[in-house]
Formats: C-alpha cells, structure tokens, sequence
C-alpha cells in the first residue's frame, strides 16, 4: 500500500542549479563551484520589506495551495535551486536540531513529535493502526501521511505532516498578485518553505463531533537565502451534529487557556477569525462551533520565539481539548434517524471544503494534484436530501440555529 | 411543503419601473403612461451585433448562473422594467401560444409539456409519486420543480423547469466581462430571457445510471426591447457506476439518430463537447459516459425554426434513451461491494458538481441563493474513501479505463 501512494520523485541535480548569490561555507565544494556561475540579484524576484497583514493572509492562502501543490504532485516546485533544503539537510546531519538551529528545522521536529503523539493517543482510542506512508522528495523535504479508515471510532482519521520547500508556482504567483499588486508580473520565481501539521477526524458516532485542526509555519526567502519574511498560521474547530454544549465549552475553554497563557488578546480575535472562515456562506451557518483560527503570527505579533512557544502550545493543546469528548460520545446509543442527520452535516462539510477553502481550491484546480492527499479531509459517508428541515424545537434544529448565530462558549 | 419551498415574492409595481424606448400597443394606458419618462436609448447598454461563439459560449455560462441566481433566490433580478415578461403575460392570456408566437413562449410550452410527460413516465417505473412545487415570480417567470426522494427506483430524482425574465446582475456582468472585454465595465443592466429544462436522476442500484439532461433557450434584448441575440443550448449525459457497453450504446444511439435527423455534424461534435466539459481534471477522467453538450445553437448553425426543431427531437429523445436502460437495470441483483462503489462514485458526481460545474459554482457564491434548488442535483448519499484502488481486470477498473479514455460508441 505505501509503494502505491509514494509520489514519482524526479532528481533534481545540484550541478543543474540556478546560481544564486549566497555564502555557503558549509556546502562541499563541488556545491560550491556549481554556485560559480551566478547572475546578480533581481530586485523584482521576491518582495521586499514586510508585507501588510491583509496581504499576507492573501499570501498565506496562496501558500496553502503551494503546500497542497507540493504535496500534491510529489514532484519538487523547484527544479533549480534547492539550496535552503540543502543547507537544512546538511545542518541536521552534522549538528543535530538544537535551539540554535533555523525555526524551519525546529518547528519541523516539533510537528513531526507532535503528530506521534497524537496517532498513538488516537490508535489508543480507537483499537485500530494507523496506516503511515512516508514520502520524501529528493529536493528536500516530504512528508508522513497517518490515516485510519474504518476504525472502531473512527470512520475516517487523517494526521498528516508535510515539509515543503518550493519556490511559488506560476499560477499561485498569479492568484497572489490579485491581491498584491506590487509585485512584478515578470516574477516567475519565489522560494519559499511551509511545514505544518493538518488534521481531520471523523468519528461514526453521531454524537461525537469531527475535529479539524491546522498549525503551519511559512518563510519567504531573499535572492541571497536569508529569510524574507516568516509567518505561523493555523488554528482547530469543532462541527458537532449534536449538540453538547459541555463540549463546545470544553473545547474553547482548552484553547482560550492556551492562548491566555500568550496573549489575553489571542483568543478573542481568533476565535472570531475563526467563525468567519468556516463560513459556509451559501448555506448562511457555519461549518461548526467554531474553534481558532489565524493566518499572519509574525514580528508584528511577537518575536519568532514567542510565536513558536504560542504554537507549540496551541498544538498541544489538541490532545486535552479533543480527547474527553470523543472518550464521552464514542459509544453513545443512537438512532438511524441521528445517523441520517450526521449524514446531512457531513454534506456540508463536503461543502466547504469543495466550495469554499482555499486551499482545497487550489489544489483541485492544479495540474497533476495527488488528489488523495487534497481531499483526504472528505468524509467517508455524506448525503443530501432536498428541502429537509429539521423539525421545529428538535436537537438538530437548535444545531442550526447556533450555527447561523456563533455563540461565545467561555 | 409547498409553502415552505415557496420563494418570498417582492411585487415590482410598473409604476416603479425603470423607463424604456418601447412602443407597446398592447399595454393598458396606465402601464404607457408609466413608460413615457423615458431616458434615450444608452449604446453601451448591451453589447451590439452577434457574438462570436467563444463569446458567447461564456455568456451562456454566465446565464446559466443567472437563470440559477434568479431560481434561487426567488427575488426579481430585475426590479425595475419586467416589460417583456409584461408583454408575454398578455400575449398568452389574448391569444395564446401559436406557432406565431415569441420563441420564448414557444419553447416555455413545449418543456412544460414534456416535464409533465417525464413525470409521468417516471413515476409509472418507480411507483411513486414526484413532489411538485410550482412558483411564480410577481416580475415575470417562475418555475415548477418535481422531485422524487427514497423512490422505489430513485434514490434522488429531479425535473425542473425555470422561467426567467431578468437582467444580468452586477457579479454576473463581472463575470462575463472576463472573456468579454468589450463589455462596458458601467452596464449595470443586461436584459435577458432564459428558460430551460433540467434533470438529474440518480437511481438506487449501482446497475443503474444516474442521468443528466438540460436543454435551454436564451435571448438578450436590446435597450428597445427587441431581440438582440438568442440562442439554444444544452444536451445530456449518463454516469454508470457499472458499464454496460449495450447501454451506452444504445443511450449514445438514440442520441446520434435524434442528431442526424437534423445535421449529420451535431453529434460527432456535440459528443466531444461533451467529453470535454463533464470532465474531472482533477481525477483525470470523465464524470461518466458522455453524450452531447452544446451551448451556441444559433443563427450561425441554423435558423431559429430549425434550432428549435432540433431541440424538441433531442429532448424527446430522452425516454427512449432512458427508459429501456433503467427498465433493464433497476431491479438487478447486486453485492454490498458494489454498493459501496457506487457510493464512490457518487462521490465524483459530487466533486464536478460542487468544484467544477460552472452554474453550481455561481450560485453557491451569489448571496442569498436558494440552495436546494441548485444543490437538487446531488446525490442522497456519497462517499470518499482515502487511496481506494479498484482491483485490476476488475469491473470497477474498467469503468475507470472508459471514463480516463472516452470512447466512440457509435
């Protein structure tokens, strides 16, 4: 199974680089003479200075897609010049990850531990394995695919890593300049690298809800190879089918403590963030109770350390905020009625993610996506029945009604 | 349930309405007398002449989420000048249809006629009744939407027919002027007409196809309110879970006779179009067997009279390309397995549906859309299952095969 979804890696040869204008003392030699024939910096091949915050939420999409393209084709966006992965892989071999080491490689170690964690917690819960397929990509980076189907609890888990870097694809480059005018239209490259953690679990029992949750760390790299720009973006949100309010409680109340220990500020903005984003705007509710959510954590929020604390937080946060409730609905009695219903809101969930996320878009609409790894966040089961309207005072219609009208849950 | 299907109605009093250069002997006095303020005629009101069929190819996209927007949301697009609608509403109530008629009233009877006849042919196979929800608009137009829900045969199935008097709205006109940059970016009123037949069925035994079909009519209309451009389009497709070749066949046979009898041309190029456009790129395949598709039947092709001809063949067509199919395979034996792939590929049906149907993907994005009726089309139930690999020399496998290399079947 794993040979089957391991993506066709192309070598992409270093004596095949474009020549860059770095210093790079510790690449050998060969490397280095392959650098020699270098062409000056363009001023127009990356950005300059910090973006706006509203234009790196723009660009963040775009790199969601970027990752998800990556991810997607298995094939290296960069052909040219896979210097940082380079640089990265040599560093980690010869001194290991240490607080000293770039925040690539640091929040790399961390989601790769995190997501351990979160898949033995799971296989815990559940009774059944995950099935783990690794894939590396010869330009560096890759990624781990955790996915349990048909588990005892579960009816569809997914837990994957990626470590992407790229240079920005012509066609995200385009959708970045929609929002971006600035930037030249001649550019034709922008190296970038992205890692983060996606999640999303779906259980069989209707009174348990489905969880999703996203930590990602970004850079933007000079002409030079020093770091541009970086940014951390995220978050996690609840789409019950029934609702326990102790649970959506239970669940702000776990982020809102994690973000308090950060800042008192983060909580209330993201969680609103978070309710416009899951937003199925053309059924006028949201996704779910909502949850976290944000997209540009950067120099103007906090230094990079304090970013990464907040994170590293946020992300360990998931396992307390999830786990008492999956644990407490798992094994409630429930009618075929209840199951139906699910089925319903699952539909929308399909919704959203067809109609609506970027990211997921994006991808789809990319040549030669590994579709698999794109909609691996679809549910196993959906349905949809015309005109269904859940009776007046009934569970499912106080659902609805909180789901047109967010609450405040702490 | 009728009533609580029926759209809010806003009434558009003629005394609000915008004034035009119309000689309209027919309206009542009151109704002159409200049209003598008028502004002189604007040349950028609408585009001048025929378009090319590109052009107009994209126009017709666009009108199909026009025409859905207008269903949708069950408001006027167009508040202001429903004088054609006007002028049709008395015509039928002085003298009838005839053969003498507007094309617009023409082609209203005649897809009327044959959903009452579809109805009933359908509800004779499966044994139970379509639910049927008439409504009008005040402005003009309306719609009659049957559906049949948990059949004995039908999983899910639809026959609707819309009216629509209109003017392009604002989103729409954007929309357009992607592929039209003549478009003056200040119009802010594009009047149209727009009626049409839609289908989608979507059978409970995996055996069983789900079908597609819709056939249409547009005009645009000049600032005087004469016809400024029309056009048919339209066509039908089936998606078998499971390939019968015998069923393609004869469905793409019956589809080639009604063809012929009118241009040899129409179906080998109608059958392509097809292909192309009910295409999943991001699987790399087609949504199912194909069968025709066309979106500028006009003068260009034919006379009206001819075109319309043609269009009532290719619609009568489709109980005798259907019903020997689903007469033959609604009651065939079939696994759990089997199901389950059916649910599969239901599953795609949702993918083109919701990422790459154009009209879907307008009107889920235009505020206030009336969901149901755009989403009529998806399946009760449907499923995503992670990495699913049909077994090799299998059947599901051969489905795969046809639907990655589609096939002459004639």
């Amino acid at each position: 199974m794993a040979s089957s979804i391991r993506p066709r890696l192309r070598i992409s040869a270093l004596s095949k680089c474009r020549p860059r204008h770095i210093s790079l003392p510790q690449l050998p030699a060969r490397q280095q003479r392959a650098l020699s024939n270098r062409r000056p910096p363009n001023p127009h091949d990356a950005p300059k200075g910090v973006w706006a915050p509203k234009t790196r939420l723009a660009f963040g999409v775009v790199f969601i897609g970027a990752m998800v393209y990556s991810m997607a084709t298995g094939t290296p966006t960069k052909l040219e010049a896979p210097s940082i992965a380079e640089r990265d892989k040599l560093a980690k071999h010869e001194n290991g990850i240490t607080e000293n080491s770039p925040m690539r490689l640091r929040m790399e170690r961390f989601i790769k531990e995190q997501q351990k964690q979160i898949v033995k917690e799971l296989e815990e819960i559940d009774g059944k394995k995950f099935q783990i397929d690794t894939w590396t990509r010869e330009s560096g980076g890759g990624g781990i695919s955790s996915v349990l189907q048909d588990g005892n609890v579960f009816e569809k888990a997914g837990v994957n890593i990626s470590v992407v870097y790229g240079t920005l694809p012509r066609p995200a480059i385009e959708k970045m300049r929609v929002n971006h005018k600035a930037i030249d239209p001649d550019v034709t490259s922008l190296d970038f690298f992205a890692t983060g953690l996606s999640m999303v679990l779906h259980p069989h029992n209707p009174m348990a809800p489905t969880v999703h949750l996203n930590y990602r760390y970004f850079e933007t790299e000079n002409p030079d190879g020093t770091v541009n720009a970086w940014w951390f973006g995220g978050g996690t949100d609840l789409t019950p089918c029934y609702l326990f309010d102790e649970d959506a409680i239970h669940f702000h109340k776990t982020i809102k403590d994690a973000c308090d220990k950060h800042d008192k500020s983060y909580y209330p903005r993201f969680k609103k963030w978070c309710d416009k984003y899951f937003y199925n705007k053309h059924r006028n509710e949201c996704r779910g109770v909502g949850g976290i959510f944000f997209d540009d954590l950067d120099e103007h929020e906090k230094g990079q350390e304090d970013a990464f604390s907040f994170i590293q937080t946020a992300l360990k946060a998931f396992l307390p905020s999830y786990i008492p409730i999956i644990t407490k609905r798992k094994d409630m009695p429930f009618t075929e009625q209840e199951k139906l219903w699910q089925q319903l809101r699952r539909g929308r969930y399909v919704e959203f993610n067809l109609v609506h996320d970027r990211g997921t878009s994006f991808g789809l609409n990319t040549p030669n996506a590994r579709v698999e790894s794109i909609l691996m966040s679809l549910p196993l089961t959906a349905g949809w029945r015309y005109m269904h309207e859940p009776e007046k005072g009934s569970r499912e219609q106080r659902l609805v009604d909180v789901l047109r009208e967010p609450r405040e849950w702490v």
